[in-house]
């Protein structure tokens, strides 16, 4: 169980918890940033990494992948620290007024400020509403692929029409004993080459490709030994260790819910002062909050960050004045 | 006198009059751009060219002359047009609610919308205090060099340390008939190498250097036909045809004080919710304006102008119901 003590805990990797850090080290305070996913980008890296976008101001065009690699080496003079792959759960208020974060793996970070950029909330996967598929999970009901050789010689059943369908499909190929991809659809939502890929797969006997079929069931009795396909209203059992429903990711406000912040439309409330909630200490930036005339864009987040870190640090450095210096004449100090 | 009728009038062509070409053409309004200097970046072109920023999100570091060209790329597919090197003087409103914008030199547009980006006013030249200089503006005193031949063979006193000071003395050394450089200290402002050349100059006798010394006095019947140069409480006057102080330019809020626009500490007062001014169709963005936690930076004009074009909207296309696209999906549609 790690503990960590910063200045700032950032919940939220995305590209407007990354520019956080940045306006926090001009300030000279140091962060610590958590995100559930396993990489930092937010919706940039998890959902459109190769698409481009055209209003980040001062870039005519630029993929959302390297707009988050730009935003890395920004803040790397400040040395954040990151929980990847945590989602925060508990936020415990000091009697002194400094936080303590909780991640759902234990690890606790102590902090003095919480900055809340958690977008649309933390990414889970979509899970087919199957009847008692949660009670399988771990037992062989998996969302995702973490080590591709867990399922090495086993008989797996993967279900989806999408990018991760396809490319896993193609991946475990000839690494599974069986492996069978079940589509609700007849064409795929994922790369034409990918799904040229899969059929031809299928063509060849490597794999089986069960089209216009959804999985209904699964069955076992302590681990999972087998779900049903159906396909108009006939239905087919399979024998399977794993079954990896790939239905994508949705985002999920969560753990934040309880947290005693005021909320509206899923999303926090704050002043547009210095983007702070309800809660003293605690503020939201980025997509996850709201406020009369909100934008759910990147460049309104990186504002927000901005306005964000007076305040933050007149609560961490409360006998000092805050002075606005441009980078143009102080540069960068890096933080130790 | 050239007239013109667009949707939005942007007064100032600074990074955030820019900008605003840019988030307005993605909703499909067309922008006329006016600015008092003659080329646009605003501060960033007129004070900063070489210098790197590093507070622009996604870019660890940007020259400030490149991040202008880099805008200028952005918004070049909405095809904004150009008033450049006129103030803008006056403002009417007409009776529609739409307005008519003039400029010095007589320039008019008609417009729905004015976008106020004047940063920190228009640029003016920074007056020595002589008693009765601006008699002689016109007369032999001007504040720039426009048209260099204007000075072949002339008598010329230059008064200044710094880098235009410096480059008007290597430029014209050898085309005015006699030249002479006051400057108040013994060591200059502007660049090293500059100021080498200078020097140079002056030991080659090819023109007047005289240091620690100020011009106080003008003199002269209808023209000017002389100045007096003090150093050390001596005073001596010399003939010349033409005074040049160059003293850098000074930002004036200028004409757009007589506008009725709600003020507080020579800036814009606007709601956080459009950066809307008082009068109705007026908004104002970037250094111009002030609001509670209010910063002078280039990435808060940039959400300023995000939002401010929503309202924009509203008032261009009355009927229409805004809905955001991100530009990922959309693309750009260039405005023909
Ligand atoms: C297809 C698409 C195209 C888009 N195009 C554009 C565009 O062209 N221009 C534009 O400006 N915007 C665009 N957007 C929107 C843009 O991606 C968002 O505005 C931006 O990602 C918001 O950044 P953020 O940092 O606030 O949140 P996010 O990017 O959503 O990141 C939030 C992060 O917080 C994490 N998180 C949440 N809760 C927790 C928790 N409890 N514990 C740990 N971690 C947590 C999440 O896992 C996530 O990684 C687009 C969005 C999509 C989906
Ligand atoms: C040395 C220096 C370093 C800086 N470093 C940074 C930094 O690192 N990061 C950062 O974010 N910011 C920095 N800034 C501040 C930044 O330059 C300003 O925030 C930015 O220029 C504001 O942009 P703007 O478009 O609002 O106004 P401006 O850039 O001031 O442009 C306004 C334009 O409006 C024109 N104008 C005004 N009135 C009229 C009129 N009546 N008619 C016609 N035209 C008019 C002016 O001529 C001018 O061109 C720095 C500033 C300076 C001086």
């Amino acid at each position: 169980m790690e503990k960590v003590t910063t200045d700032i805990c950032i919940v939220g990797a995305g590209p407007v918890g990354l520019f956080a850090v940045f306006e926090a080290g001009l300030l000279k305070m140091r962060c610590h940033v958590v995100d559930a996913l396993a990489a930092v980008g937010g919706q940039l890296t998890e959902i459109y990494p190769k698409k481009p976008i055209y209003d980040i101001p001062g870039f005519p065009e630029v993929l959302a992948g390297d707009l988050v690699k730009n935003l890395q080496q920004q803040i790397a003079p400040f040395h954040p620290t990151f929980t990847l792959g945590e989602r925060v759960e508990h936020l415990d208020k000091q009697e002194d007024g400094s936080f303590i974060v909780k991640t759902v793996a234990g690890t606790e970070i102590a902090c003095k400020v919480v900055v809340i950029a958690g977008g649309l909330g933390s990414f889970e996967p979509r899970k087919p509403a199957i009847e008692n598929l949660e009670g399988y999970e771990g037992k062989g009901v998996t969302y995702m692929v973490r080590d591709p050789e867990e399922f090495r010689d086993k008989r797996v059943v993967l279900a989806g029409g999408g990018d991760s369908a396809l490319d896993w499909t193609i991946y475990l190929a000839d690494l599974c004993k069986e492996l069978t991809l079940v589509h609700r659809g007849t064409t795929f939502r994922g790369a034409p080459e990918s799904a040229e890929k899969v059929l031809h797969l299928a063509e060849e006997g490597r794999i089986n490709l069960v089209l216009k079929s959804n999985v209904t069931e699964v069955h076992g009795e302590e681990q999972l030994e087998g779900v049903t396909i159906e396909a108009n209203n006939e239905a087919n059992q399979v024998e399977a260790d794993y079954f990896i429903p790939l239905f994508g990711l949705v985002p999920k406000l969560g753990p934040l819910e309880n947290w005693g912040l005021e909320l509206e439309k899923n999303a926090i409330v704050v002043n547009t002062f210095d983007y702070s909630t309800n809660i003293p200490g605690i503020f939201a930036i980025g997509d996850i909050n709201t406020y009369p005339g909100k934008l759910k864009l990147i460049l309104c987040g990186f504002h927000e960050a901005a306005l964000m870190a007076q305040s933050a640090y007149n609560i961490i450095y409360p006998d000092k004045k805050f002075v606005l210096k441009y980078t143009t004449v102080n540069g960068i100090q890096e933080l130790q």
